[in-house]
């Protein structure tokens, strides 16, 4: 038996504790913990996730007589508008059919589903085998493992923002300090990279870049990509990225691992957006370190950590080959088309309703839309506003405090053209119906100075 | 910026850093750490799988003159012997065909889902509904949850010796200590409930209770089932277990939850064994809780890790409804028999090996052997046994310290029936090559008493 024994448990502070020891109590007494007293753990509760946080404490009732447009949705297939190709559907069927993919698969994946993600995204500058592929259970544990191979407690990590949550929620709930590194609205949501370097310290084991990002739908230039790549080579910070979906005609997008012989990058992807699946649950990290700097430990690591729960649905897997293959680029480039446009419409309906300061974007899903407050005097935040714009005209937008960055909104872009305009019209109206040329405030202060 | 410039690292424990204070330093400068110093997170390192270490140790190479035989694999689905039923594909291509299915499902799955998982486990002593239960990538996910959600660094869970190795996997990573209680094999691998009980102490967050057993394929009787209940009940301990397979006829397989009014339980469970696909990795939390003891904390938490990585393949979810209420009951029973069959020609062929205790199980996949160690002075223990078994006679079965329970090995039974009888008078000549009567030691200590 372990000598736990002897201790007092009591609620409070009190100091119980300190003022006994051994000889008061009898030798053979141990007090037990109180009967039932079942508490979530820490990691539970600092596995939070501002979005639900956030929505579920907003009053979303929309206007009974208007129905509710939803452009909060980060998922592509629910309007019916974008659906997966038929050769997706036909690799799984044939998948299961074959009988071959039942059983377990490697906790990494099939060697030979790691073989078609590897041969897809190789290129002379940055090569990459089997070997470099992990399959994950979605991106999103792509990014929980690639967080948990490089950090520890006590580390820090540089997050975009405005950012994707689930870096701050992952990073947070194993013990890891998260620092916000700003994106520029004005610069197309670059980011500020005196700032970013400002946040590097010796505590500091990964700093995440996000491109094409989520929220912002910006893409970043090659030349963007070099001048971070070059902040982190000075730092000997590591660095890791995100495939997320084609990008819109007229921007181009750059892989950062062929920009770089030195950083080593955990690039994290996978089905969800580009494929039109995201229910599927499969993702990818790919593991680019052409100078060895990661050695065996991270990649020894990472096959660690996919022994936990073994990897991703061994039917996904088996199709993965005609998946990524099969797919007309008619399948591809009819998507991007479709929310190219409705960007467009987005952007240029909301360019012209004062009050509003929409950023183009490049790329992604989404676009993010700046509110002038100082024009809505009645709304306190972007959660008012897009709470009042659902009570009043039923369209529901993310309030970006959902992203760190207030005064902002985030509009996906996935829904169908119909819903695009009539929502951006109603966005419009109400603007119109709240704006004030010069808000309470700035009259107040023009009364002062008389 | 941080307050945490000045500091000086060093390789070694030199002790560099106790000489240096501020005053020596010019104020602005700043070391960084050494320039791609990456190391794994110690919660990489920690997620340590011994099957894995003690296999890749071991020398496994078959005799070339025989066929190898892997009575290792707890993977039913890898000889063909036993595929899952049709129904259960036909299911998941109607899934697929119907493309509901292809978008998020919510982050602990479909409520038809949950529902269909419910109404299937639920019974007038122990009822369930679609929200006390949890649907997870696998039993591992299940099982990590679980852990996660009911334990905090320094805790202690107890696990059963020997056992399925993951949960001690999981609980040292994430800084949960472990304690080990012993199964009897004596007693047909039921409970040692005193020194289970004296494991118990302040610190102590769960018990785990699997049953049928992997490795033992042992199944408890109600009566034994009420007795560790007894024990719960004074210790206000937590539980869970683990809903494998069928049971063989002529056993019973009692589920605890009926069972008990008071101890809340997590039970963890999935598709993998009994419809025979491991690979989609499709498993369940039932949380029975009749008394409120979990309150929302332990439901909220649950939902709050489930959002790490966003649930099971939606594919996989969708199809749950047909995958578990169409199959015939044939499907089922034939499974059973086949493992039954397979495990009576194993224990009877085995039984009758000199120096061998097999323990006849009465359920699982599994089947226990005792290697009567001072009859085999050849080798040094299960491991050394095992390995010398594969290079002389290409049988590949795992030795029980992989369950941290020397002296036994583990053969898995769901191999063709011819298989497993030419593995068994493989095993059965093997013993009488390297049997000794009465072990050199023993002769030796005669010797010495003459
Ligand atoms: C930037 C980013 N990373 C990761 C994910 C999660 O991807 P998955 O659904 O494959 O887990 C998302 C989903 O929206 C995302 O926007
Ligand atoms: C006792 C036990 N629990 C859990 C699991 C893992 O199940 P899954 O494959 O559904 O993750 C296994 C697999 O063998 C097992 O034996």
């Amino acid at each position: 038996m372990e000598n736990h024994a002897y201790v007092i448990q009591v609620s409070g502070n009190g100091n119980l504790h300190d003022s006994i020891n051994g000889r008061f109590l009898p030798a053979k007494m141990k007090i037990r913990k109180p009967k039932w007293n079942i508490k979530a753990s820490e990691m539970s509760n600092k596995t939070f996730n501002p979005i639900r946080a956030i929505v579920d404490s907003m009053k979303i009732e929309p206007n009974p007589n208007k129905s509710m447009i939803r452009l909060s949705i980060g998922d592509p297939t629910v309007f019916g508008n974008l659906p997966t190709d038929e050769e997706v559907l036909h690799a799984m069927k044939e998948a299961i059919d074959s009988g071959k993919y039942n059983g377990y698969a490697p906790s990494i994946g099939y060697q030979s589903s790691r073989e078609v993600v590897a041969s897809y995204y190789t290129g002379p500058e940055a090569p990459l085998d089997a070997m470099d592929v992990i399959l994950t259970s979605g991106c999103s544990q792509a990014i929980e493992m690639a967080i948990g191979v490089l950090c520890n407690p006590g580390d820090n990590i540089l997050v975009p923002c405005p950012g994707f949550s689930l870096y701050k929620t992952l990073a947070l709930s194993m013990g890891i300090d998260v620092k916000l590194y700003n994106l520029l609205p004005e610069e197309s949501w670059e980011i500020d990279l005196k700032q970013l370097e400002s946040l590097i310290d010796d505590k500091t084991s990964c700093i995440i870049i996000n491109n094409p990002s989520n929220p912002c739908g910006s893409v970043f230039s090659k030349s963007h990509l070099q001048k971070i790549l070059a902040v982190l080579v000075t730092h000997s910070c590591l660095f890791y990225s995100f495939y997320f979906i084609q990008v819109f005609p007229g921007s181009r997008y750059y892989p950062i691992a062929p920009l770089s012989t030195d950083v080593p990058i955990l690039s994290c992807g996978g089905l969800a957006k580009r494929w039109l699946v995201p229910g599927w649950r499969l993702g990818w990290i790919l593991i680019h370190d052409r100078k060895d700097l990661f050695g065996s430990e991270i990649r020894e690591g990472l096959i660690r950590l996919s022994q936990r729960i073994l990897g991703p649905c061994t039917i996904v897997q088996g199709a993965l080959k005609d998946i990524i293959n099969n797919p007309s680029q008619e399948f591809y480039s009819s998507t991007i088309h479709i929310m190219k446009s409705n960007a467009d419409i987005c952007y240029n309906s909301l360019s012209s309703v004062p009050g509003l300061r929409p950023v183009r974007p490049s790329g992604a899903m989404y676009l993010m839309v700046g509110i002038e407050m100082e024009h809505f005097p009645e709304f306190q935040s972007d959660v008012d506003f897009t709470e009042r714009l659902v009570a009043e005209q039923s369209v529901f937008c993310l309030p970006a405090t959902c992203f760190e960055y207030p005064n902002f909104f985030r509009i996906v872009v996935t829904v169908p053209e119909e819903m695009m305009v009539e929502a951006c019209n109603r966005i419009q109206e109400f603007c119109q119906q709240h704006y004030e040329p010069y808000s309470n405030h700035i009259i107040q202060d023009i009364d002062c100075d008389k």
